[in-house]
């Protein structure tokens, strides 16, 4: 198996060959999610903006207790949102949760620690000086660098640009990918289905994996297995995409037009990578629109387009990072060494993982069916109790 | 820390209580993405619908030439769409990917292993009988249970479906959440922040987190910190909403008005949950709907919304499973044991998880900065080295 690439080696080719293909645009925070970032954001405020009380209770000089044991005066009242002034010497200001310790407090002493008065409170239990205050700029100070361009957007982040006051937000403009399958054999989902024909899946497969990575996809559905119509769907497709992606047709076989069409239009590497399933694998361009080709069958479709495509695609899209960390689980299971790196299709218990009897590359079922993909790499045995390399699916959205 | 409810027993007690609060609707299969399905799904049909070639090839009976190992005549040509004839005695079919194999054909030779004579083929390696043809039904079989109601749909269900024929699903309707923050000293991003003022995070990390789970989001803003004008938003999240969720507010503080207003409107429950960060947690009713108060503090939104609520949510959604396996991961950093489970902010590398230093519960960019959470158990020591529970945020989505 020396003449093919390792998947690690097809990752990193494609990557060198890719290059930021959007430009930005400028939206609504609440839009935001999903997106990826395309200016590095840096804290214009602390946050927060001021000391403030984590507690409700009562804000008071340390040192003013310690001294003199006696209740202390409360001086005035502050709620969150409200402005406090000085704190005068030996009283003491009642405090809320969240809002703006007075100047001259250094402490507050949490309401359970302490017993009013008419308008004066006893402290029951002093804290250390500085208790029960959050500081100004303790999550975030003026000018620190807190999110890089090139970062997708969830909902933590959404939360941090909405408290630095940031109310709009620039990104990368949603990469357009193009889809097209061949196949004279297919036929759509709720139209009847003749002698010899298959429904169409992968055009649903890749719509929603594409889709669920926040590109923009632009179906183009199935070219007949002809070489004009090949053609015009491909022209079509690179004019309204940044990049085009087929399935199925890119063998060297004479019924496979995809192949000599992408060479008459732009160029076509076919690559032989070592990954199980989905050997066949192309890579070139259309019209000056770098396309993919994946093979035909469902389940080489799903796993090439999120271990293989799926990193080219976030580098075109101009994401800084798109490669999940793989996790540990436990095998259930044993299966042999094999010289091509394996997606087994497993679901995760709370025992670990369980693989899908039929690991064929047609058999979709076994994708549907569990949670996610064990990475067994070339030459690896894997026996039951071993901790494997697990990618469940969701670490893919 | 015997009278706070372990995070297991606060998710078992919410579960218990909860019903599916919504009813069904049927949606295109394009856009049933993360939708839970209303339906269960058995295969109408045999996926594929009838032996099929995995190979380009020749299609023949295997003692055909075994018996003679004279050129087989090539009696058809099968392309993938076209209906084959059955297979004359002693002759070959010319075959393709994805096309039907004949009747009374048993086996396919890769082109490969043939040499073609004319208008017959030589078979230079005969593969065993029954080889690189797919069965009929070996994916899915006519009347196989495939998905059940209450799955949520990934691309590969999408694509499982179209592949039954299927182009409209059941689904459940969106589960409507109503939030709403409280607090004076909350501005929104875009305005101007005066003293005492701060930046309104809660309501962009919930809309982020609640949309990324496919509810229906229905975003009330903020209720000042009057009983009257809680009253009334509260009053009308009942009304528009399946589930009311409140951040902030819930303590009880002079100035935390949700209690008491939930307390006329409906019931409340405070909950001390052994939980870090997030302790404070409400539950109850609002005019006879659901209703969650979360603590105010960003990261204990953050993290109580992910850990506790969310199972919850799910299950008023309709939707079987939505607590994901922790997988396991090598701590790089040293914590000490705490009465509470922890969930620390980290961040995972190729070496492991590094953990943020500041995991105040006021600090959001702990979140921001990371990648997930490690779950520390109640009483459980962390050291470096150790493989730990892990939970990488994309697993919730």
């Amino acid at each position: 198996m020396n003449d093919m690439l390792s998947v690690k080696e097809a990752i990193s080719s494609l990557l060198d060959s890719s290059e930021m293909l959007v430009g930005d645009e400028t939206i609504p925070l609440l839009q935001a999610q999903g997106r990826i970032l395309g200016e590095n954001i840096t804290a214009g405020i602390d946050v927060p903006p001021a000391d403030n009380s984590a507690m409700d209770g009562y804000a008071l000089r340390h040192a003013d207790w310690g001294s003199e044991r006696e209740p202390l005066a409360i001086s005035q009242r502050v709620t969150a949102g409200s402005v406090p002034l000085p704190l005068e010497r030996g009283t003491t200001a009642r405090i809320f949760t969240g809002a703006e310790v007075p100047q001259g407090a250094d402490t507050v002493v949490m309401q359970e620690h302490t017993a009013e008065e008419k308008s004066a409170v006893r402290i029951l239990k002093l804290p250390d000086e500085g208790a029960n205050i959050r500081r100004k700029g303790q999550d975030m100070a003026t000018g620190q660098r807190v999110l890089a361009a090139g970062h997708r957007l969830r909902a933590q982040d959404m939360g941090l640009l909405a408290s630095l006051g940031i109310a709009e937000v620039t990104v990368r403009r949603r990469l357009r990918v193009a889809i097209l399958s061949t196949g004279d054999e297919l036929v759509e989902p709720g139209e009847p289905a003749g002698p010899g024909q298959i429904f169409n899946s992968n055009r649903y497969t890749m719509t929603g994996q594409l889709a669920s990575w926040g590109f923009e996809v632009i179906d183009l559905g199935v070219a007949r297995d002809e070489p004009q119509a090949v053609r015009d769907l491909m022209r079509r497709a690179a004019e309204q995409a940044d990049v085009v992606v087929t399935s199925g047709g890119v063998s060297v076989g004479e019924e496979d037009h995809v192949k000599n069409v992408v060479e008459t239009l732009g160029s076509l590497d076919l690559w032989r990578i070592a990954i199980k399933p989905g050997k066949p694998f192309a890579f070139g361009n259309v019209c000056g629109k770098p396309f993919i080709g994946l093979p035909g069958n469902p389940v080489s479709v799903f796993v090439t387009l999120l271990v293989i495509a799926r990193p080219y695609l976030f580098a075109c899209q101009g994401a800084s990072r798109a490669q999940p960390e793989a996790t540990r689980q436990v095998a259930l299971f044993s299966k042999k060494a094999s010289p091509r790196e394996d997606y087994v299709r497993v679901r995760c218990t709370a025992d670990g993982l369980e693989s899908y009897g039929n690991q064929s590359s047609g058999a979709l079922f076994s994708t549907a069916w569990g949670d996610g993909l064990l990475r067994q790499a070339a030459g690896q045995e894997i026996r039951a109790g071993d901790l494997a390399d697990y990618f469940p699916y969701a670490l893919f959205n």
